[in-house]
């Protein structure tokens, strides 16, 4: 469509996730009028990303060493391991400042429709985990939507042969939300889940 | 938030054009996870566009050329000029095969909110073609919208004093569309526009 180095452009920002092809047509003409020293940086930033971050040999996590920097953090609490779908999961947990112990993340869930099966999950490494490393209990927490729940039921099952305490994130109201606009599998959660003051 | 590179990465993607946080977090990861071919040759692409993609020195369309490859056609009809407010617009008249004339990209339209007038767009450009070479008709396509209507109205204002011929595309029901759902102002321009047949 367009004369060849703008299109190739169009084409490989149209494969990212999130962005279809108008967008990546906006995305391509902004580039073209930006600023070419700040549009080097971008392409550096890829480059760099692909270059220099993997991921944790122990927990998965996203990192620029080999291990990340929550494994290597000796005053973490070695007895606790809190399983995510997603690195980003880990900093959402990490910005509550509640939890002193370490993660597991799995890549994503299980999701049949996807293709993505238990295989396709840092699952292995993780009973690996429990069997190497003096574990207590695993706190479940992946998302509270279908596949989140499938995976936790999954893990749920396997882990019980293991022996461990097994734990789930608590579902209720959101703090800040309204009672009268939550959704009624929250609302029953909560009231399954009320504690005594 | 994250570690260094992951970061920058999520920084220099959130500057990009209608990529909010949260879509920065998630196109970072799918760099993160994805082919390091596949992301070296995005990265490749930036560069690429920046290097050999300019503008074109006549009409301000995109050109891997000084002049693009319609003002270097000689079968082009040059006595016809369309002015239009984007280079993605060229493309679009281009597709109706029904334009054999050339272009004027102004690069924007009169916005006086985002601080766009009149000195901000290639209109100075277009007078100097106006006076240099043989032009007969001057269509006005830019968007049928508030900023576009203002500035084709600013052009026909000033193009007037050139006593060359002005024409502005027509606004009506736009074919395939369904006249219960047409907006009040798109079907009174139809009724004003009516043909006889």
């Amino acid at each position: 469509m367009y004369e060849g180095a703008v299109q190739d452009l169009i084409d490989e920002l149209g494969r990212l996730p999130g962005i279809g092809p108008k967008s990546a047509q906006r995305i391509a003409f902004h580039i073209l009028e930006a600023d070419e020293t700040d549009m080097r940086s971008l392409a550096q930033a890829i480059i760099t990303v692909k270059e220099k971050v993997k991921f944790c040999q122990i927990c998965f996590n996203v990192s620029e060493e080999d291990t990340c920097h929550i494994c290597r953090d000796r005053k973490r609490d070695e007895s606790l391991i809190c399983v995510v779908e997603e690195s980003k999961d880990v900093l959402a947990i990490e910005r509550t400042r509640s939890y002193r112990g370490r993660y597991h993340v799995l890549g994503g869930s299980i999701n049949p429709i996807a293709g993505i099966g238990p295989d396709e999950l840092h699952i292995r490494e993780l009973l690996t985990r429990l069997s190497d490393e003096k574990i207590e209990e695993v706190i479940l927490a992946t998302d509270p939507n279908l596949e989140g729940e499938a995976t936790a039921t999954y893990l749920a099952r396997i882990l019980q042969a293991v022996g461990v305490k097994i734990t789930r994130l608590a579902s209720g109201l959101p703090v800040g939300g309204d009672l009268e606009y939550a959704d009624e599998v929250t609302l029953g959660r909560a009231f399954e889940g009320r504690r005594s003051v």
